[in-house]
């Protein structure tokens, strides 16, 4: 009888789904609630939820209970990778910048550019109060300067975190930095020297192209594939048949294709690093980003000689404006440490120790369970607006963590046209070139679905689906 | 009978400064209370007052009165220069900046050794105010990243504080910096290539030579005389036999030997960048904190065609532990905006809208009034416990602005030897050496004066004297 129960169970629940009762996002009654509404064991209620696990209707999310899954959409590809040219060549994306900056400098944009939470999305009056209690130091700690690697109950707070992706990591190996773009610089500055080769990936974030150009680094790019991102095969004869001298990746949700690599992989990537003595710098700044059931590792997890260099950030989870990062630069500690002192003394003490208080109390635990399922749902919502109102042939990422989705557009529309005329309309969207040192991806887009959900986002997405639509049909876009 | 009533009135004032009821730094009572007081007229209060004007007793300071000055010690000479060698050389000063960072870091020592205002010196309550109000706004401007260049506002409320040192700024000329540490590093950048030479004064700031080594520069220097600072030939003569790409000079109080640049020499030095085409990046981060009449000008005020970088700092004067610096790198601008975005992004928004509210609503106008009489006050006490307690032959400076004293010790005292000592009794001292590329200055010692000033600063100050006189007594120094 009880067999029969959990199927009848999970049956109702799924006709729920399917009325729309549940949207794809919304969270499941609890297993006590079924239990009590429904007059069925716990037992009965676990069953059938595990019964909709099984058939991909619902997800379990870590402490959080369990959720509609977002609908399929089989018709819709995910993006195709491009095979780099293995040629190292120095890199210039400035032109690209500058259109980007200026686009989402006006405030009354609807900007899908920005991969940044917007400020409805973050814990604002947690925020306050922290900085507030900060203020309160008679000694006025908060005026004074930090040490140079950064305030040490801070670095251990971020120290504690690491368990979460299964670390076991000490303050002492922990850098303070101004967000993950100082920490990948001084990296960077730590295991090369002007005129080195890079290893990055492609599609690879603006951000650290423009880091490589900062310290005139060359650059060789091995290709990421949505989903799976870069093969270990690749990464392996890139080195081989280059004089490459540091590897910068991102393993966790790679920005702008979402890729996250398997644990198998980062095993072996942090195996090859330390068998090679190539330095891998690892930007994990969207590992606490993820939808799945729970924390991905790092690249940092699996190694054994202090060859791969983890950065992180709480500029995309919960602070933009802080810019607070952190770096553990493994066998490049001391060099690390006085690189930060040089360049830039210490991060400011007031923001460190307000950061501190919001990771000891809590805050940031709480605030990143609802923070993650409002992505996922704006990120369900985006992908069905896409899907209907997109041309045929688009295709896009199913990114399980991060704040983009890379979209693929038919090859005959250019994201340089639809960027221009986007603007028009008061819309901003990041050209897929920007994520590339051959100006690769100019039938590409980026879009944040980190902005605030309304619906003037509904219809800035609407537009520019449309605007794709009829810049295919006039057939001006690329040849 | 007017004529010499004047005279009576400014002998009472000097009999009372000598019976010491006025006090070296104190205030002398306002020409109308001497007039209430004294019942002579106004005309006859501001005669007796220039009177003793010009026989030095009294000081004018802006807008603030007349002020006892600080009793001449004529027994003490001022430190001697040394000549730097002229060859150019690599920067390392690694050793001595690790060990300085070991003893300021502990809380319980009385520590002369870094050149920061004490939290007491600071207008802590409109600080915390101001970023309290930035924490109202309901749209969480602060989380959000700025503008590379720094927040439109705070430029334009630092382009307007121009007017003080004489001149007219705008603020798309400016740039906000993390520190004038990020100023200097982003200016020298953006004009020099590793493996480049680059002019310093000697003594010269550690934090200038640390950018050099972070950078792979080369340095070449010229000897800075307490008082008068570098000669214009000097400078010459060092750019003809070496391909200088660049200078960095301290105009304005250089840290440590106060040296504080003629307005003459300023101007020369200006010609001389344009001429030559050699960028001099100026670091005018004392220039607020000015003990005489007016605050100095800079060489960028005589600049023409763009060659002088301005870069300055409110972590000396107002926000310390803010890091928040500006430049303004005149025909080098679009290659430093890119630099900022490239090294940090932006500097953190919530403390650039504190800063700014600062600024506008007089608050910093205010409190440098205020904090450069305390501070006045410090140094005449530290020069008199000098001269009392330190061993003869002993020499210092007399800054007219800036944190700190630089004291030559007789020599056979060894600077790293009273740091060692001073350290077993809780107190820290910057030694010479840090201050140079060729470890010169081994028996001089920087005395900074921000602290709080109480009996414990006192005494300390006194264990140093002392210190020092048994050291040379003891005679195990300099050979």
């Amino acid at each position: 009888m009880e067999d029969l129960l959990y199927i009848n169970v999970a049956k109702k629940m799924e006709q729920l789904i399917r009325n729309g009762v549940y949207q794809p996002g919304d969270k499941l009654p609890s297993l006590r609630t079924v239990h009590l509404q429904q007059g069925v064991s716990i037992g009965t209620a676990l069953q059938a939820y595990y019964h909709l696990l099984d058939k991909g209707v619902i997800r379990a999310r870590e402490k959080s209970g369990y959720f509609v899954t977002r609908p399929v959409i089989p018709e819709h590809p995910l993006p195709r990778s491009v095979r780099p040219s293995l040629s190292q060549r120095s890199v210039t994306i400035d032109k690209q910048m500058q259109r980007l900056r200026i686009e989402t400098a006006s405030r009354n944009f609807v900007s899908f550019a920005n991969a940044i939470p917007d400020g409805q999305l973050l814990p604002l009056t947690s925020i306050s109060r922290a900085i507030q209690q900060v203020l309160r130091d008679p000694g006025a700690g908060y005026l004074s300067y930090e040490d140079p690697k950064g305030n040490l109950a801070l670095r251990r707070a971020i120290a504690k975190r690491g368990v979460t992706w299964g670390a076991v990591l000490a303050a002492e190996d922990l850098i303070v930095t101004n967000g993950a773009t100082e920490a990948v610089n001084l990296c960077l500055r730590a295991v090369t020297k002007p005129g080195d080769t890079v290893l990055v990936q492609t599609p690879c974030y603006y951000g650290i192209l423009q880091s490589l150009e900062l310290m005139q680094l060359k650059a060789v790019s091995i290709p990421s594939h949505a989903g799976s991102g870069i093969r270990i095969e690749d990464l392996e004869n890139a080195c081989a048949s280059h004089d490459v001298k540091a590897c910068i990746l991102v393993s966790n949700f790679n920005n702008p294709d979402g890729a996250l690599l398997s644990s198998e992989k980062k095993r072996k990537i942090a195996a090859f690093a330390n068998r090679e003595k190539i330095p891998v710098i690892e930007d994990d700044l969207y590992g606490d980003i993820f939808f799945g059931a729970e924390r991905p590792d790092t690249i940092h997890n699996y190694d054994s000689g202090g060859w791969v260099l983890l950065c992180g950030s709480f500029s995309k989870s919960l602070v933009p404006g802080f810019r607070l990062g952190w770096c553990i630069p493994g066998r490049f500690g001391y060099k690390v440490e006085r690189m930060k002192l040089m360049a830039s003394h210490a991060s400011p003490s007031i923001l460190q120790l307000a950061l501190c208080s919001l990771l000891q109390n809590g805050v940031y635990d709480r605030h990143l369970r609802e923070f993650r399922r409002t992505l996922d749902k704006h990120l369900t919502r985006t992908m069905a607006l896409v899907a209907q109102a997109f041309p045929a042939g688009t295709a896009f990422t199913r990114p399980e963590g991060g704040l983009v989705l890379w979209v693929e557009l038919p090859r005959q529309v250019s994201a340089e046209m639809v960027q221009a005329a986007a603007y028009e309309k008061g819309i901003a969207i990041a050209p897929g070139e920007l994520f590339s040192i051959a100006h690769e991806f100019k039938n590409y887009i980026r879009i944040s679905f980190a902005n605030a959900w309304n619906k003037r986002t509904e219809n800035a997405l609407k537009s520019l689906g449309q605007l794709c639509r009829s810049l295919m049909s006039s057939n001006t876009g690329i040849k």
